[in-house]
């Protein structure tokens, strides 16, 4: 016998956004059931799944839903440690502490990959406005102050150009600790999705091409017009990121192409946004591919059966979802107000890969 | 504007078997919600909707059941009358009850299939011994005894062959009205799995090769190994058949073929189990298109990316679902236990159409 769990058991999943939706039903197509937590009554992912509605940090709440699921998941990397002590005394997590520890904080996340010998952009750790100053002076202009912790869709980040006054870009990252990125010059933004299973399987769908607008994710095309040595080296790159984390489950990596190659932007430890282009264009898309994975299934077939165009509905964009619906695979959040910048929805067109 | 319902409403099913649970999480896709009505506390549709557990003859719970429901669709055809005319003096009904006055009854269905100018088997109406013996004599043997209503997976049939007792094959049928079909010399059962929406646009999947055992679907092979006019034949009969009833949703054909052409062996006005393969082989899948078709959205596509072989699990068929997950498309209904006889899941593994 093996350690999968049987059809009928119970994935318990932390965040109950789109994306805890769509891997729960993914799970359900595998006979699989799924348990959310997540403090908003309103969530997503509420509508197809049990619901525990409670706050992070409600040790009780944590316990009990931990003691009702047979592992947990989820699809955020900003939980809280003591949420995690929690649950991790009483049943699985996966992906394990390790990646979201790499993940959760930009400075551990950039350190740990450079140790894998892997190329990201210059950085500097950044305490106060006089490290700042030292940061700048070391990396140049134009550079982009970080947040360490809790930044995402581009919140939590400043854009520093030649003369800017540092004082007040320090400022307005509110005394958080922080990260200065140097300026790269890419040609292309790609994304890998890859997936590793409890027995070190590792699978990875094929690179797409991403688009940002306002600092979101804009649109994702596969394949990315990239030559098929790099994409080669896209996806081995991400395969020694999951094994060298002993990771199960799916993970995003985002890369920069430059002329010198290859440069890591960011690495995800859950489902992501830029692949969500799967579900349309693939045997098994990713949300199937994580359950599989913390399920302790064998991986599916990641290979590619069309090409595709993934373009996200942002706020008001919902609001053509019937001539949408008429063009490709419209995929609905199940959220009742569309606010600007919120993720309602998505949209991929495939056509066959000829 | 339109009459398609925006995303939030809310799709009744009455049923929440697996075809109302694959319908439920088609509708999930599109950012829509479903409500089952179903007397099983543990029906598989109830583990990812809202459900309402009753009786179909409590119209009490079927009208708070239409009064909380944007529409109303099923998942089978043999809803009880009295059902029917309390739900539609509410709410919309789609498919219409027209398809379900059509399809309920096998006398019925034949006599509407051949005025439409559709070839059905030859068949004779049975209401006790004297008629069946009469209507043997005019059709000859082998035939075979069907109740006119409620059957399904082979139940309710005798097969009646050269020289056998009629009276103990009458008794069997235990009083209920019949019909007595001839016999038809095929050579392979095919079906078309075809959709209409509310603007009238039609939209056929392609017709799929469907092996039974045991008077219950075994496998359906897609592309079926008839020649392209036939095909195309299938296709356009089945679009009459969708045009004459002025049909809303997704209708199933099962098609005899012979060496004199097509044979229209039944129709059933819901998703069928012989569409099952559009999941994991179309850009749109009968599921999705019923609930497009239903919630007045636009038809999707209903174009074939891959080669596919769906199989049902059967009973034990599914203890080997660990092995079946490394193969394919793995779907399975959530069913705690697996009696013989009982459809499980099903398996289809794709292949490029090359």
């Amino acid at each position: 016998m093996t350690d999968a769990l049987p059809p009928g058991s119970v994935i318990g999943i932390l965040g109950g956004g789109q994306l805890g939706r769509m891997l729960a039903l993914a799970a359900a197509r595998l006979g699989l059931r799924c348990h959310i937590f997540d403090p908003d009554p309103q969530a997503p992912a509420a509508q197809i799944a049990q619901h525990s509605v409670a706050v992070y940090d409600d040790i009780a709440a944590l316990v009990a839903f931990a003691e009702a699921v047979d592992v947990v998941t989820y699809e955020f990397e900003n939980i809280p440690t003591a949420a995690l002590d929690a649950i991790e005394s009483l049943v699985l997590v996966r992906p394990g502490r390790n990646a979201l520890a790499v993940s959760q904080d930009r400075l551990t996340e950039k350190t740990w990959l450079a140790d894998l010998g892997l190329t990201v952009a210059p950085f500097a750790d950044v305490d106060g406005l006089g490290g700042l100053q030292q940061a700048v002076a070391q990396l140049g202009t134009p550079a982009i102050l970080k947040t360490r912790r809790f930044g995402y869709d581009g919140k939590g980040q400043v854009r520093i150009g030649p003369g800017d006054p540092l004082a007040s870009v320090w400022d307005a990252m509110a005394g958080a600790p922080s990260i200065l990125e140097g300026f790269v010059d890419f040609k292309r933004e790609i994304s890998v999705i890859g997936a590793r299973g409890l027995d070190g399987a590792v699978a990875c769908f094929d690179p797409g091409e991403n688009l940002h607008r306002d600092g979101i994710l804009h649109s994702t095309t596969v394949p990315a017009a990239i030559p098929g040595a790099l994409a080669t080296d896209a996806i081995l790159l991400t395969g020694r990121i999951l094994n060298a984390l002993d990771y199960v489950g799916v993970l995003g990596v985002e890369l920069f192409v430059t002329d010198a190659g290859l440069v890591v932007n960011e690495i995800a430890p859950r489902v992501h946004n830029s692949g969500h282009w799967t579900q349309d264009a693939c045997a098994i898309d990713q949300f199937e591919q994580h359950i599989r994975a913390v399920a302790g299934w064998p991986l599916g077939d990641a290979s590619r059966h069309s090409n595709a165009v993934m373009t996200n509905l942002i706020g008001d964009d919902v609001a053509d979802w019937e001539a949408l619906s008429a063009k490709g695979g419209l995929h609905l959040y199940g959220k009742a107000e569309a606010r600007p910048g919120r993720k309602m929805g998505h949209v991929t067109r495939v056509n066959p890969k000829g």
